[in-house]
């Protein structure tokens, strides 16, 4: 090669929504984008969280100059436990990222302590060859930066998770003349989130929601429960403002909502405009319509306060007829049927639910297809890799690159763990590097290969069945009636006597071993396998994992 | 009561989407309208098909009178086999209906023959007190119908499940005309479909796929593979219909769509204007601008044909890049994760993927608002109960019988298992009969409420660690050492030595059980399960399933 070139390195977030991460190599120096985590779906049960495969990046260790973290949400920051653990370098994060951050190391014990870089935008980070600047994008979430990064190659532009909102509820709308500005000689590589490029249009501006939100709270008399994500503080704010302008009290419940809410008024993205929040027990002393109760669980995740309230399992708060409840958020793909019974219960106590189907009380957080093709525009990309996304997102975003004038063999639609490299004018794949989901299990870490999720899935379709039996080593008499034991296969009391009938055949069966020709305990055991097996499977029509110990005494 | 009353006791179907099933009651004659099942939610692993519970109708089997089934779809009549099995009752359906019913029964070997009518739209057919006369409408199936049945105490209408389609692809639209004529005098009780009770406006007619299909069939220079649900057959003839008019030819390929489509042919519900079908084999005569293949699997289904291909494990068929694929359905709630999978890798094969979020490639067939408030408006019920929905969508609907003009109290959100009892002019709740989910798992039925779908989401959360050990039934003394397996628990390649060193901690802990006091071997088994899962847990934060063998010897 000789030459230089830039490498682009996708560990998490390319064919997937979550888990993002993304490592830029440029001579020696490596500079990491975001940490993510993704959240376990339904192909991976018992999982806590899923990482990415960071392998690479500790066999380079040494040539890594920081982590650039583009804002605060888990899908960018939830890694950083387990990287820092790893890797000891600088985060460059906002403000709120690094507060959010810091609560988050709080749960997990390093044996150092990181560092922690809040930076404003506008500001520059030298790393290695690399020069990193933040600018500011709107997303669900206060502070959201892209990253303009200054490479030997040229202009690296980063999006982050966003959307062009330029009436957003608080804070200012994106600067599009600040881009435009920072990419006034064109852009080498750009980077754009994908997750709605198969949306046409523009996303709604948080503006309408407020609106809305605004109408019900004041209109409502009754109390008013409103579930959203607890990082979605700009909206939390106009919840808090209108309670205040109709003169009602605001309770925060559940604990990553109250984490957040007092997080955010400790570093000023919230600010209570005069008593406005009072505690949970003390919001009884006001009448139902002075009240607004604010929690998470909008996306009927099962310990939260909204699905505990649902199922009458809260222990401070129960629906009565006359409440409205306000579920603030969109099913994120996967979690469709828990949001809904969240809502069916909350309707059958008498409340009347507001949701994303039937009102405007959410808007999600990223660009939609114009706003994407007015910052491929902005940025005028040599090079273009859609990032953030399943791959049909990633294709869509691809179309309107190339739609846009991007030539066709500088697109790349990358996956997890491909290389990427760039010359000036043209790029290739080189040697793909290891990347894929790790999974975090309790203290455990499992690869994305284990058998332990196939065997997981295995035992919760038919269940397992035990056999325990003593044969006697010397001339393979058996000692003892076989038993069994049986978990998540029938209902014993529908079937006492299956088992014991599964017993009676094992036991014509190992009577059919030669007594002369003693055979070891794993022939013992596959023969018990396949004898038990083949009845239970005549029998129910089942095929129950087998697991025997013959005891040979 | 003395007084003749009118009783609607819904077996399924409310309060969730499937399994669709109701009885009604007049004097000592009881009519029963469909008997549908309910595909296995992620909650319920293992399970092949969830069915009514049907313990009500075998206790008054004597007084039922027949089965009327409105269409011929599996949440309609799915649950047949298995009430046919315990009720020897006649059953009504339109020709397609019978058909389809009559495929379904060659699965199953019933004890005996049961009788299967046809009926036509307009026949009357006397039940007992009911007189049952089916109508005509539109929904995603030939021959759907709804029911105008006369009771002692005044008409019922029940929709059926429907859609107003004044254009249908093949067919008559809907009779508005005809249901007026019927409901001339009012009606007393109007039982309608639910399923997009929330959602406004009107449902887009079937005609608007027909357009978009024919357009991008006749359009594509490569092969299409048009994935659809197989009983969808206005849309399958017109698929036909249109491959003829451009010269192409059409292989069928999945199982149930060849046996829907050959049973349609038999029947005349679908015709081939002159040689379109060919066998897939033969397909490869052709070149790929002529081909058009139509198959199962927009559901994300693992075994059906669209999936396979998308894994490339299909036998006949691969993707070639210039592929189009059309996934021409909506995704059923809880499927939303396998079909974009599906999707996903049909992008990374090359194909350009056409699906509900980019094209105009499915409608629904069920009302929307605008049409709901037609029918009501058309019924002028005096009783109104929402039917076929979850329970928001049965809500919505309630509101919108309420703002056309039905009195409140004489709307009634009901659930499964609830018994309403109408007189001439109100309404009341009598008591419940049972009804909740049967789960049908290989041969076996479970329970609502039984363990073993408890045991087995237990097991797929830590997996299950089983432990055998011999113990001198004299002594109390260890004879062996414990032996330990584990199965979904961890990566034994991982932690080699953990389930030694769990045995060794049980070791110690047996060895401190009191020789002169020997324990039962219950007792031996909760101190052994004690130990391994406090060991266990410690060093992992796992709680896996322990079933322990202490022999005795």
């Amino acid at each position: 090669m000789g030459k230089q070139t830039l490498k682009v390195i996708p560990l998490g977030g390319l064919g997937e929504i979550g888990k993002n991460m993304m490592a830029l190599e440029s001579g020696r120096d490596i500079i990491i984008i975001d940490s993510g985590v993704l959240f376990p779906q339904e192909t991976m049960p018992g999982v806590d969280l899923v990482i990415p495969d960071i392998s690479y990046l500790i066999e380079n260790k040494g040539r890594i100059r920081g982590i650039f973290i583009t804002h605060g949400h888990e899908d960018h920051t939830g890694a950083l436990p387990y990287v820092l653990q790893k890797l000891q370098v600088p985060v460059y994060a906002s403000r709120l990222a690094v507060g959010l951050i810091k609560l988050k190391l709080k749960d997990h014990k390093l044996s150092y302590d990181p560092k922690l870089v809040e930076i404003k935008s506008g500001e520059q980070i030298k790393s290695g060859l690399f020069k990193v600047t933040f600018f500011p994008v709107s997303h669900s979430i206060p502070d959201a930066m892209g990253l303009a990064i200054s490479t030997p190659l040229g202009l690296v532009i980063h999006t982050g998770d966003f959307k062009i909102d330029l009436t957003p509820a608080t804070g200012n709308p994106t600067n599009l003349g600040q881009l435009a500005e920072i990419c006034r000689n064109g852009t080498f590589l750009l980077l754009s989130d994908s997750t709605y490029a198969n949306v046409p249009g523009y996303t709604p501006s948080e503006n309408v929601v407020s609106k809305e939100m605004a109408e019900l709270i004041g209109k409502a008399n009754g109390r008013v429960l409103i579930a959203t994500f607890a990082s979605l503080l700009a909206r939390i704010q106009q919840i808090v403002d209108t309670s205040h302008k109709y003169g009602k009290k605001l309770s925060v419940v559940g604990r990553s909502m109250v984490n957040n809410v007092n997080l955010a008024i400790d570093l000023g993205y919230i600010s209570d405009p005069g008593e406005v929040f009072v505690p949970v027990k003390e919001l009884r002393k006001y009448p139902p319509e002075k009240s607004v109760i604010l929690m998470t669980g909008s996306q009927g995740e099962p310990t939260s306060a909204l699905t505990r309230i649902a199922n009458r399992a809260h222990h401070d708060i129960e629906i009565t007829p006359g409440d409205t409840v306000v579920v603030s958020s969109s099913p994120i793909p996967g979690n469709e049927l828990p949001v809904s019974r969240v809502i069916d219960n909350l309707f059958r106590q008498g409340a009347y639910v507001l949701y994303d189907k039937t009102s405007t009380v959410h808007v999600h957080g990223h660009a939609s297809q114009e706003e994407l093709k007015l910052v491929l525009n902005i940025t005028r990309p040599k090079f273009f890799v859609p990032v953030h996304g399943e791959f049909r997102h990633l294709v869509a975003h691809r179309e309107l690159a190339i739609a846009m004038g991007v030539q066709q063999d500088k697109v790349f639609i990358l996956e997890n763990g491909d290389l990427l490299e760039l010359s000036n004018d043209k790029g290739w794949l080189g040697n793909s590097v290891p990347a894929g989901n790790v999974y975090v299990d309790g203290n455990l870490l499992w690869a994305h290969d284990s058998n332990v999720l196939k065997e997981r899935t295995m035992l919760s379709r038919d269940g397992i069945v035990i056999v325990s039996v003593s044969i006697n080593k010397h001339n393979g008499a058996v000692m003892s009636r076989p038993r069994l034991a049986s978990v998540g296969f029938i209902e014993r009391s529908n079937s006492p006597e299956l088992l014991e009938r599964a017993a009676d055949a094992v036991l014509l069966d190992l009577k059919s071993i030669s007594k002369n020709n003693p055979l070891s305990s794993g022939d013992i055991e596959s023969k018990i396998n396949k004898s038990i097996g083949a009845f239970l499977f005549q029998e129910t029509r089942l095929r129950p994992q087998i697991i025997s110990f013959p005891v040979l005494t």
